[in-house]
């Protein structure tokens, strides 16, 4: 499988790259971005990758979190691919609303007409970039998830449905129970279809419930975020774990909204995190 | 002189603001950003001006910078201003080019029609903006510059022209010598005509041969920054204060660009400066 460099940074001693490629997932051209940190020159590293929210794509993490401070100090590689498959042939929502079609994927395969041909971003996070990253980059075999919103819900969804196959799962402001938020049914809705017995397997709430979880945990949440009540719900998610015996933490956060000043504020705990686990 | 809140979120503890106000000097609304420490909460502050390049606006340094760690343990305040005026009623390039016009303001007064009406961020800069940040916020008397590109020298210019109003200056990448690069020729000559003996007090190689330097000075460059040899010209500034008895160092810095990576990766150095003068 091949892949293009689109551009290339030098930041904190290591690499920011931008790369293209033909994705057999979502019949699509993806982009996928990846930090390199300094060490990556001698060694292989693990690698962290960061699913992103509603709207964005591989650059609004790479741009705005502040992450690579620390994951230049802990040794730790990090991806961002796309939150959706792109391009002039891919469905979208006939009114482009920012939370159905581009830029909103789910991180879920869509099994239902006209999202079924290219929506299978589950299947690109899960199988397909990983074996791309492991092709092309000096890694090692250790993986984690960390994500933001929409991005919480598929590391928390891909890493409870996949725990041998990372290490740690963290998030910021994760939408934790899609099939009783507003973004989720919509979604879930068109994807998915009607038969709710299916949306189970993408909702972290009933994927917790249902097999626990081996992976640790760590969640921040703001206490201003306009989401908080009726898109991200994490109370249904803490009611879940406190059923559970794993190590989980929820931390809601003072002050703190949706955005990437939230996230970079605490970026460096999570990377703190991961690295103990990696 | 009024402020309008036009957002504000919570960052490393400290306040990420936005204000609009209807600027005399440049008879438009303009908008500017500010981050307020966590100690301003307890007490006064001083302020570092970061002025941007090219087609920024207030948000650039506010989003890609990753400052606000290093700023709230160090309690430095930061005021991010446009980088020109904006309005349907403001001048712009005929072609509407990226330096020419709107962001493109080149921090100084424009002496030409039609640039001469609204065209004047030197004045907003040095006189207006500030009294206004002292009017409605919690801060000392002590006052840093510092900027990228168009915006390093607009900070070297200004705090060359206004020693006693600053504490130091510090740049990433700045257009050192205006008079004798592509994009200053072609900014002065619109902004302030074609008598070049005016041009002058607007560039920071002449203004630091003719008056040396009060403040200290660090300035960081890549050596990787496509704009290094047409545009920037640092060896030009080195020559210059290589004649003069001041505190001045230029890091030429390996393998990094002319983008917000290259000014993450050592903006706590710069941080660091400006708090041993502030």
């Amino acid at each position: 499988m091949s892949i293009q460099l689109l551009s290339q940074n030098t930041v904190f001693g290591g690499l920011h790259q931008r790369y293209t490629h033909q994705a057999h997932s979502t019949h699509t051209q993806m982009t996928f971005a990846i930090f390199l940190p300094p060490q990556a020159q001698q060694q292989a590293v693990p690698v962290l990758y960061w699913l992103s929210g509603l709207t964005c794509n591989d650059e609004n993490f790479m741009q705005k979190a502040g992450a690579f401070r620390k994951a230049a100090e802990l040794g730790i590689a990090i991806v961002a691919p796309d939150t959706s498959p792109r391009g002039d042939n891919v469905a979208d929502d006939a009114e482009q609303a920012y939370d159905l079609g581009l830029g909103a994927g789910f991180y879920l395969n869509a099994t239902q007409a006209p999202w079924d041909k290219h929506y299978r971003m589950y299947s690109y996070i899960v199988d397909e970039l990983p074996a791309l990253i492991a092709e092309h980059f000096p890694i090692t075999d250790k993986k984690s998830l960390a994500g933001h919103s929409m991005g919480g819900h598929g590391a928390l969804t891909i890493g409870l449905k996949n725990p041998h196959q990372y290490q740690s799962i963290s998030a910021f402001s994760p939408i934790t129970n899609p099939t009783e938020c507003p973004w989720g049914i919509k979604a879930f809705s068109h994807y998915l279809g009607n038969d709710q017995s299916t949306w189970a397997e993408y909702d972290a709430c009933k994927l917790l419930a249902k097999h626990g979880s081996r992976l640790p945990i760590l969640i921040d949440q703001g206490d201003a975020d306009g989401f908080l009540e009726e898109q991200l719900k994490p109370n249904h998610l803490i009611d879940v774990a406190a059923q559970q015996d794993i190590d989980f933490e929820l931390r809601m956060q003072a002050g703190y909204d949706h955005s990437y000043f939230f996230i970079s504020s605490f970026i460096d705990d999570h990377l703190h995190f991961h690295a103990k686990h990696l």
